[in-house]
């Protein structure tokens, strides 16, 4: 599989609605699952959206606010329950650990897998996980708490072999992997074949941003430049800026401007206050800065 | 409100499905609101419900599993934004208040209202609360780790006085709550006009028992006869009886044969097993030795 795709379990704020739930997401990249936060009812989400509980071995904390991380220790039972033995990893500030370390303690004792706590910095933009897929970083975010933000970087991809010329130049299978990887192929004659006669490239590698919770903050812009899909929270409309700046929230403006100085190639937008009814004032607002501002929606998977 | 209701949040097991959420009921009496149990997205069915957050006072929490606690701190936290500041009690054992507490230190440092833990022995059947409208009697079950039912037993309701009556012998306002309470009527001649002429009964007071998770027990008959709603667990159809006497669970069968044999005028039975595509067999099965039985499913209100 080469896809890599954003499913939205939860893109509501702190109090959930019969609109939107708690954030959670799963990041589908090459089949493998990356979830990032989990709030209350995401298991449920993922049974909804039939997501693969088996296929999900990483899971990133954003910070630690209930509506990011009450979901975990009912995700945790379950994956136990289904009987998974593989590691599985969370990554997030020390605080997860010391949060979920009871409560295993008391409700899973006999848990059949093995949890590994990766504690990130939230201060620090670097690599906290690398696998043959991806490779992601911490993206420090300015909230009333140490938060931290995740950029999913695709790792480059084998070029494709054109079977037609590997044919015609009679090229032996134990060099195949040698020419994905870009070499050229030498003849028994001691012609040199270059590899662009023998390969069609790769698609160029995508990246995905994840920014909630966060201020405004122009910090972030060097790390998110260029990335194909932003996912920027929009808690409030401009009208209470007020609101968003005491509470550590972007608008839904904010979060079109980021995207705008970011040259990002996409913009969805989400975390949204339960006061809103409807989100066209949301829309609207970062419309008129980046066009085409897609609002995050439960049941929503974007391919990036 | 005269009313004595019983909401279905969630009866499914501890697995969820898209047809079940974990458990969760609210027992709505005079409009005063009692949660029994508070699985995860407890806060979620609420909304969906339309149940309101500002008339709950009491959560009644059988035993520490999580498809039956998990949902606290979400719950705790929303209250505490849609600023509540009246006490929240919660009746439990005692390592409800050991699981909560860390929480609570975490997440909820600025919480507006207190929350007080009533810890409950799951071993004595006792009172545990008591209002005006209600008495909340533990039930003691047979678990995996100690479990309480509970019995809701409403009190008795004041007499209706019958207008045309006090009109008549001209009775003063001051001496109505007396007639209501029972008394007879002295006129100024000395005249004893008996309470029975006065006032038209009360409709009977209804008693709600709730017994869940517990294997087939027998010793919960005497504390549940009578009842006028039983919600039994049936977390197994017969064919699995061994599954369920392994994990301390009840058939479907059991739970009506506790039923029958307690003289119980309804039974709803719930926290079905997840491998239960549909819930003919369990309604057949229960059907068989308690006609009538019903099954619980979310969104179900049922009039005790």
């Amino acid at each position: 599989m080469e896809c890599f795709e954003v499913n939205i379990l939860g893109c509501g704020s702190a109090l959930p609605t019969t609109r939107h739930l708690a954030t959670s997401q799963v990041v589908n990249l090459r089949d493998k699952l990356y979830m990032i936060d989990c709030g209350e009812a995401t298991q449920v989400q993922m049974r909804r959206m039939r997501i693969k509980f088996s296929r999900l071995n990483h899971i990133f904390i954003s910070h630690m606010h209930g509506d990011h991380c009450f979901g975990l220790p009912g995700l945790i039972s379950t994956l136990g329950m289904l009987g998974r033995n593989g590691e599985l990893v969370i990554h997030g500030p020390k605080e997860t650990e010391t949060y979920l370390r009871p409560i295993l303690n008391t409700f899973c004792r006999e848990l059949p897998y093995p949890i590994r706590f990766n504690h990130i910095a939230p201060d620090q933009h670097e690599l906290i996980w690398e696998d043959r897929s991806v490779s992601v970083y911490s993206i420090p975010l300015k909230h009333r708490l140490p938060t931290s933000g995740f950029l999913f970087a695709e790792k480059a991809k084998e070029a494709h072999i054109i079977k037609e010329m590997t044919d015609f130049y009679q090229i032996p299978v134990r060099l195949l992997p040698s020419i994905k990887r870009g070499e050229d192929y030498i003849t028994p004659e001691g012609e040199r074949i270059p590899n662009g006669r023998l390969t069609r490239p790769a698609s160029t590698p995508k990246k995905y941003a994840y920014c909630s919770d966060t201020a405004y903050y122009e910090k972030i812009i060097p790390i998110i430049e260029g990335v194909d899909l932003l996912y920027h929270e929009a808690t409030f409309a401009s009208e209470d800026a007020a609101r968003a700046k005491e509470t550590f929230h972007s608008t839904a403006r904010q979060a079109a401007e980021i995207a705008r100085k970011a040259n990002v190639k996409r913009l969805v937008i989400g975390h949204y206050s339960a006061r809103y009814e409807e989100l066209h004032t949301l829309k609207k607002e970062a419309d008129e800065i980046f066009p085409g501002t897609i609002l995050a929606d439960e049941g929503m998977t974007l391919t990036v």
